[in-house]
């Protein structure tokens, strides 16, 4: 696989007739060159330089050419789990299908979900995911070989307490296993403050400060988690979390729904990042992230899908609609969260906390970005392409996926995944066969 | 045009191996086969009668075959506008880009309008759209050429007030003009209570009882409409409308977002039809229409997009996704607005109000029906196909779409609309040059 990567990386790209939007905030130019070499953006401009001869010339007429999405927070292998048990209260849900289920994954069943997990975000236009879950090693591989960048972070929690010192042990072997990979990196992932105790929290902290690991974690995803906690700790989930040292410039902090004005000033000094999981959020009945106060606050606010066993799709373009409008009409101002704003959730937000460059195609920046036709009837008349992505674009509209110079998928076909094989090899893990 | 439906009509097609959903409430069955003819569906079965002899034969395997969905509220030229006067506060957009638009409309500029927002629904899978719309016959000839079945419903206000006479005689004229045509039927829209006076809706409510028309209104779309009328007559929007007698089964009442309680047992005591537009109510910041309540109470809750000047796509799909997501986020309770029920929204539940028989899939039933692809990578691995269409399906997987027995599209191509011919005529009637 990997062979497969860097023989492509190694063309020379011309984009040409682009709609090139480099980053959120800028405005789209119309009839741009794009050059691509080694992985990376070699230029931009109306002409390629003299001398860049392409390996490959891409024609991007009616299409528009911008950075790849991010998807902040999912947890790739319950793509096994779409839409089972659905109907199902909360508990029963968790207690009926997904905890029996997960409690029989193995590192093969993991593999193949986070491989079917990579193929759609990839066909979604995703670039680069953070992914939280047990059997790490199973994501990674399936990240690795799909060509998709990923933060990978596995899950600790207090049920594994007796193995934490292996446990951590494991995550830095993990750690060093990927630490030449251009495109994975190992973070840690306590789960949650209602399932990790001080002990844990306390070790998590000093691992993560000792190597440099990002921190993954569930906060205030539900009303009972934020009482619970007030409860038992007095203090909040954000706070408990930052006693440990835990809420800093590399964490992503999921969710969120549940803050208090005090939560939201503490993670505005902390520099950390919101993943904001709005479609999660509403469908398992949790509330609605007051994503304008962060924004307000000066927190970064990337966004997720969450899993598919609560969503039930790996869609950012959806998720950033649903975050635009959620906070327009819960707050009765049409004005709220712009294009850009939006835009910038969508693309550029978890740069800092995951320690990659995203969201910006700029000389020498890593080359991950997607084509997004305009042809279908949805962006006619084209008054406004930022709007008519935010508002009406679907996800079938990406038409090229490119990480770090490597073309992914284009035009319905999957270069990196063999999208048969996968599809025969799914029902093996069905729920009545697990 | 309607020689081209006539012809391809008397075709009889047969579709095979199909996932079937017949209507809402009911289990798809596999490897089904639907057969087609003169316009209806002639059979359901296992396999096809003896003496069935198809002129083609289409192979769903790995698709959905369910009924075609219904966008029950649109303002279709406002295509034209999609995208248009972004950012702008509601009441800046409508004075400075809705309404100056609006007033330079002519027949021709609402025709194509009208034309690009039949392919979008055509290609998103709906099959019957409720518009309402200044220049009706324009919206009814494009609605006719592009094969769809339309509930055309001229706009009436009081800014029309000097010509009442004259504007309902052309009603009762367009009327008759459509009378015998199979797709097209034409009611009538006052407007909203707060454009239209006493003399005009007294006039609609006796022209609507006398020619039997199916009444379309605006209400309660806006806390403030609500309020205004509260004061100016001491009655709620709602109360006041059927105080003309203009709330009864055949009234769809778009939007209802602030609906009292008393409104919604008057609404469900009349039998009129709720209009539920989610996305267009967010976006211009109106609010949540509480469509748990409406259910609860027996009314019939269909779904509309609402123009793509504020929306901005006609995706009936996303329509139901966020209906559902809104009711069971907003209320803490994952198990409100089931696959089931959602479905009926976006299908069968118009088909009262407007005298359409809608959502049902049974022999002699009209053939409006789409076929659904669930080989993307968000309808794997494939354990509830419901809930697949429901939380994660998109309007670029409906792959064929046909009303009447007539294939309107499939796999990316119209066969009812020249989409070269409409995408180079739009620049005429750019915001710029109009």
């Amino acid at each position: 696989m990997s062979a497969v990567r860097c023989s492509i990386c190694k063309m020379r790209i011309l984009f040409k007739h682009a709609l090139f939007l480099p980053c959120a905030d800028a405005q789209p130019q119309a009839d741009m060159c794009v050059g691509v070499s080694n992985g990376v953006v070699a230029f931009v401009g109306a002409q390629p330089p003299e001398g860049f001869d392409p390996d490959r010339q891409i024609d991007c007429h009616g299409a528009l050419l911008m950075p790849g999405l991010v998807n902040a927070h999912t947890h790739s292998p319950l793509s096994l789990l779409r839409s089972g048990g659905e109907g199902l209260p909360l508990q029963n849900w968790l207690e009926q299908v997904i905890w029996p289920y997960e409690a029989r994954h193995t590192a093969e069943s993991c593999y193949w979900g986070a491989l079917l997990n990579a193929a759609e975000c990839i066909r979604s236009g995703i670039t680069c995911v953070c992914d939280m879950y047990i059997h790490p090693q199973s994501v990674a591989r399936a990240m690795s070989e799909a060509g998709l960048r990923a933060l990978v972070t596995p899950t600790v929690t207090d049920a594994l307490l007796e193995e934490i010192p292996n446990l951590l042990t494991q995550i830095l072997h993990l750690r060093e296993q990927w630490a030449n990979h251009p495109l994975i990196r190992i973070g840690i992932a306590p789960h949650a403050v209602y399932t990790c105790g001080d002990r844990l929290l306390s070790a998590v902290a000093k691992l993560a400060e000792r190597y440099d690991l990002p921190i993954h974690v569930h906060v205030s995803e539900t009303a009972r988690e934020q009482q619970d906690c007030l409860s038992q700790h007095g203090v909040t989930p954000l706070a408990r979390l930052d006693s440990f040292g835990l809420i800093t410039p590399h964490t992503l902090m999921a969710h969120c729904v549940w803050l208090s004005s005090s939560d939201i000033d503490l993670a505005a000094q902390r520099g950390a990042t919101v993943v904001h999981c709005p479609r999660s959020n509403l469908k398992l009945g949790s509330g609605i992230a007051p994503a304008e106060d962060f924004l307000r606050a000066g927190i970064s606010v990337a966004l997720g899908t969450d899993s598919s066993a609560s969503n039930n799709s790996q869609d950012i373009l959806e998720e950033m609609r649903f975050a635009s409008l959620l906070q327009k009409g819960t707050r009765g101002d049409p004005a709220l969260l712009s294009p850009a704003q939006s835009l910038a959730m969508a693309t550029s937000a978890a740069g800092p906390a995951t320690g990659f460059s995203l969201g910006h195609l700029a000389i020498q920046e890593p080359a991950d970005l997607i084509l997004v036709s305009r042809r279908e009837p949805h962006w006619q008349p084209g008054l406004n392409s930022q709007a008519d992505l935010l508002y009406a674009a679907s996800a079938s509209d990406v038409v090229l996926t490119m990480v770090n110079g490597v073309i992914l998928y284009e035009n319905g076909v999957h270069n990196t995944i063999d999208m048969e094989r996968l599809y025969r090899t799914l029902p093996r893990f069905h729920p009545s066969v697990m």
